[in-house]
């Protein structure tokens, strides 16, 4: 099938954060950047890819804004090969305190990017995404999470329930991010030490099957007039109160 | 002066929540919809406008994207009054716990709707943002915070070294989420019980002025990789944080 022919690519990252990291972990393949550009920082990535035998490639502006759809490039762009997942197995072996996130339809980039790198930040084991045609993840997802999406440990099973599996077979225990029946609030439960946290898009919520799995559910206490928070925010406030505890 | 001929207004919201909350709250003046609109909520919406007294006017799905700036406007939008400032005396006294935001250059509008969205859902007794010209808030930022902007107990002085004055006059300690000299994790800190939590932009922090205000630093601990969290996730878990001790 022949790409769509003003299609944005879904092999790059831009912006000057997701590029440097891009850069530093390995996976930029080579660089464009604007022509014109006084920017210190994106002069300095440029630098590093030549001096990493990586290609560098002068352009105008207008070629940027293309390739990335408008995006907020700060005036350079990485093509990028495929970030591998880890295997989850693997990441959820182990004795220590851990804390996996697996992401039950949350699709937007924005949301997406935020958790990557809150995850980064908590140190988790694993982020478990399901496996979706086309890239694992997307321009936007790298923009979101500044980038610590080439630092992420993320997994990519068939499918969320797979994945459970794994991570009850290593010892780890279910937590579903919901309210309703047998719910505890976040700020006073005892959070197991290895922790799977599944976290639901915030219209739809984490789905059935995948709460008739989990061992327990937690919410994050609210004012009433609030039906949800932004799952990023929530995914931030849930982590380091885990951490807090096995941190 | 006159409005440039194509700008979006400042005195507008759009979205289902946002425009629902802006009906809810009082602050809506009138109301356009998409004139082939089916989607229910919508039509729900434009019912209770008219019930309350309030002028629907349908209009083309070009007029909507127009007004908002290519905005996911939903198919609805309303007029808004001016969103008024609580009295930041009047929201820091009582005796309870406490806890307020203080937000230094913190302008996107993302980041400003995600932490008022968490404040309210927090329970938080004030939000201190500096007085600037134009409107307190924008249309991005209703949308951003799912319209919850209407319900946050905003304030607004001249400026946030006279708001640390007047919190600190009304028994609060004043907290900079901050890294640096003496600062504490987060996730060990013993948070006092009126708190006025400082929050900075996240290339900037918090203004040297502010930091030498402060009575003590917290920090999130992270893996040393990443810089910093977005700043409306970093709220959101110190909010949580606070609230676990004191909520």
């Amino acid at each position: 099938m022949r790409a769509k022919p003003n299609a944005t690519p879904d092999d790059i990252a831009f912006g000057i954060n997701a590029c440097a990291l891009a850069l530093s972990s390995g996976y930029a393949k080579s660089v464009l950047y604007l022509r014109d550009t006084r920017n210190e920082r994106v002069l300095q990535l440029v630098d590093l890819a030549i001096d990493a035998g990586l290609r560098a490639e002068a352009v105008e502006e207008f070629r940027l804004d293309q390739l990335t759809g408008e995006g907020v490039h700060q005036g350079i762009l990485v093509r990028i090969g495929n970030v591998e997942p880890v295997d989850l197995r693997q990441a959820a072996a182990g004795d220590g305190p851990a804390l996996v996130l697996l992401l039950d339809s949350i699709t937007d980039p924005q949301n997406v990017g935020a958790i990557l790198r809150t995850a980064v930040a908590v140190g988790v084991a694993a982020v478990v995404l399901p496996r979706r045609r086309g890239a694992l993840l997307t321009p936007g997802v790298h923009r979101a999470s500044a980038g610590l999406s080439f630092l992420a440990p993320v997994a990519a099973p068939q499918n969320l329930n797979q994945a459970v599996a794994t991570l009850k077979d290593a010892g780890f225990w279910v937590v579903a991010a919901a309210t309703g029946e047998g719910s505890v609030a976040a700020t006073e439960s005892d959070w197991p030490r290895k922790t799977a946290l599944v976290l639901g898009s915030e219209g739809e919520g984490v789905a059935q099957l995948l709460l008739r799995e989990s061992d327990f559910r937690v919410a994050l206490p609210m004012d009433a007039r609030v039906e949800s928070l932004n799952v990023g925010v929530a995914c931030g406030a849930l982590s380091y109160l885990w951490r807090r505890q096995w941190g």
